[in-house]
């Protein structure tokens, strides 16, 4: 029963605090019903990796603070599958962690990682990839990740060029060139006419031994702290051994620390109709829109003169808005934020002026 | 003792729609600490009037489904002083009532009428004004009215187009010439050149008997309802007898149906820093502003790069505004607007459709 060693895990420890007031560092992004679907990002997540493997395949890694968050939106993953971090320390020591939780009682497993807060509007399509990248990565030894065709010059995202060169037997498997962080608008231009870059999706696919190799190799400073005590995970003492591993472990990216520096990395082209969600803008992009443009998500919201605006309310509060374009307007229990789509940027910013000048409870 | 026979009377049966979403149908206007002062409008009227009268001569004239606000608000008036209409019957059967309940119980008096929901930044100069008015009333048969000077050729007001004639022995009390409804905007800017227009305040003074016989002469088929029954009033009878009078009153004001007409009526030019405030740029204009002319009430109001805005919002609730420029931003209970202040004048048809799209709860 091959799908018995599949494993999918789901890193849910983020903040985004660029959706600010509607995520709180207490009730970060993944764990909201943004798009107004009734399910979270994060339950949206666990429902797309069910057609993947079993829910007790399915881990989270998360805060310890969210952990409880985590048990109840998915009440059908076993405790022990929720990865508590005691600190974030970026993807490769929660990567780390859950590859060598894994392999300690499945050697054998393979693992998709995804982040819990993305969005996917193809679903079949997601689980074709998803066992196209799991195929390959059964036959070779390689890491894989998922490269998503650019539909816009963005500069908020890594590329990823790849070759014509393909995985043996497995034609859509792309051999990877280069890894390039967030470009210029002249070359993220270029990027996307020349055809040969693909942005990141920050969604990888390995067996537990490909990764554990690469992090032995890339970052053995990391890798050391669990091969030590492998025998600590899934035991008693699993949460005191982490609380000492993250005191040691450095704080670095899979993508920094292993993706840009391994040889045998492959990506496949995909095209689920992804995207990261990061910003108010790029939500409103998924939004339907009336015929003013306008996206809005709330049962009593009215608009007058109003254009290209997104717009987020409570259900019982009523919202008369007049003569605005092109603005974010978002009202999250004690806070209501409104600002120019094309200045989102600033919202971490205003978020790092609230939290000092007027406090924690606004935040 | 001539003061005991002064009396004030402050008309407090608006709704005050164009301040929605602050104002609603349950709690007008003239209730609420618009100017964020911690007084209403009203307890700042009536505060103004104990320089005049005691509080056992001042009366309130309101809707009946307000009086047990009224007594909230002003718990040092006897309650017999809060006088219920059944029905809104414009300024003339209000006035009315109160001129023959006061004729009824002491038929020598002086009254000043004023509304609720006046601004008035020059306490001092405006208790200099009345008394000015006063002395007049006692002097002659006349009927009086502050007449603001005017500062801008605002096209919202009526105008008072008064002569150099002025009553024997008080030389600021001028004979009016015309009354003119709110003129067009070149109209408006002749009235202020000329130097003999005023802004119709809606401040009056006069003794009971002249506004009698004013209404004798000129709304008899108001007048008779109340001389047929003075009696009742002053009485357990009043209240029943009061829905019977208003279900027979016409709709009509006093200027349109008394002061326009009448041939002994007098303005004392007034500039006691007078606002209607009726409307929020009205409100911006007498509210302390920032450097980038915002005028905020609320704790918890953060702007960024806007600039001319008026904003509302309770104190609890943070708001955090960005690239607005002439909005008004109000917040309450369950309602958030946002309008262009240009288009202020669209607020009253906004609270038309939410109460007929949304339903009573929001307005």
């Amino acid at each position: 029963m091959s799908q018995n060693h599949t494993y999918c895990v789901i890193m849910a420890g983020g903040v985004g605090s660029r959706f600010w007031p509607m995520s709180r560092s207490n009730r970060p992004k993944q764990f909201l019903d943004i798009l107004g679907t009734g399910e979270s990002l994060l339950q949206q997540t666990f429902n797309r990796f069910l057609k993947i493997c079993p829910p007790e395949n399915i881990m989270v890694v998360t805060h310890q603070s969210y952990r409880d968050m985590v048990a109840a939106q998915l009440p059908s993953i076993p405790k022990d599958n929720i990865l508590g971090e005691p600190s974030r320390r970026n993807t490769a020591p929660c990567i780390a962690y859950a590859a060598y939780k894994i392999k300690a009682k499945d050697p054998e497993a393979q693992m998709i990682v995804a982040p819990s807060d993305h969005l996917v509007l193809k679903g079949e399509e997601f689980t074709r990839i998803i066992r196209e990248a799991l195929a390959a990565v059964q036959s070779a030894p390689i890491l894989v990740t998922l490269g998503i065709k650019p539909s816009r010059p963005d500069t908020g995202y890594g590329y990823i060029q790849f070759t014509q060169e393909h995985l043996k037997g497995h034609d859509p498997v792309k051999k990877v060139k280069t890894f390039t962080e967030k470009p210029n608008l002249d070359m993220a231009r270029y990027f996307m006419e020349s055809g040969e870059f693909l942005w990141n999706s920050g969604i990888f696919v390995w067996s537990v031994n490909s990764i554990t190799d690469a992090l032995n190799h890339h970052l053995p400073e990391i890798s050391s702290v669990f091969e030590d005590d492998m025998d600590k995970l899934n035991s008693p003492e699993e949460a005191g051994f982490i609380t000492r591993a993250y005191t040691v472990c450095k704080n670095i990216s899979i993508d920094y620390g292993v993706m840009e520096k391994a040889d045998n990395v492959y990506v496949v082209p995909a095209d689920f109709g992804w995207s990261d969600l990061g910003t108010w803008g790029s939500l409103y992009e998924h939004m339907p829109q009336d015929d003013n443009a306008n996206a809005v998500a709330g049962k009593n919201v009215i608009l007058y003169d109003s254009k290209n605006c997104v717009v987020h309310m409570p259900s019982g509060k009523l919202a008369v808005l007049q003569g605005l374009d092109d603005f974010i307007v978002v009202e999250s229990d004690n806070v209501l934020l409104v600002c120019r789509k094309s200045e989102e940027q600033q919202i971490k910013e205003f978020v790092n002026e609230v939290k000092i000048s007027k406090g924690e409870e606004f935040v």
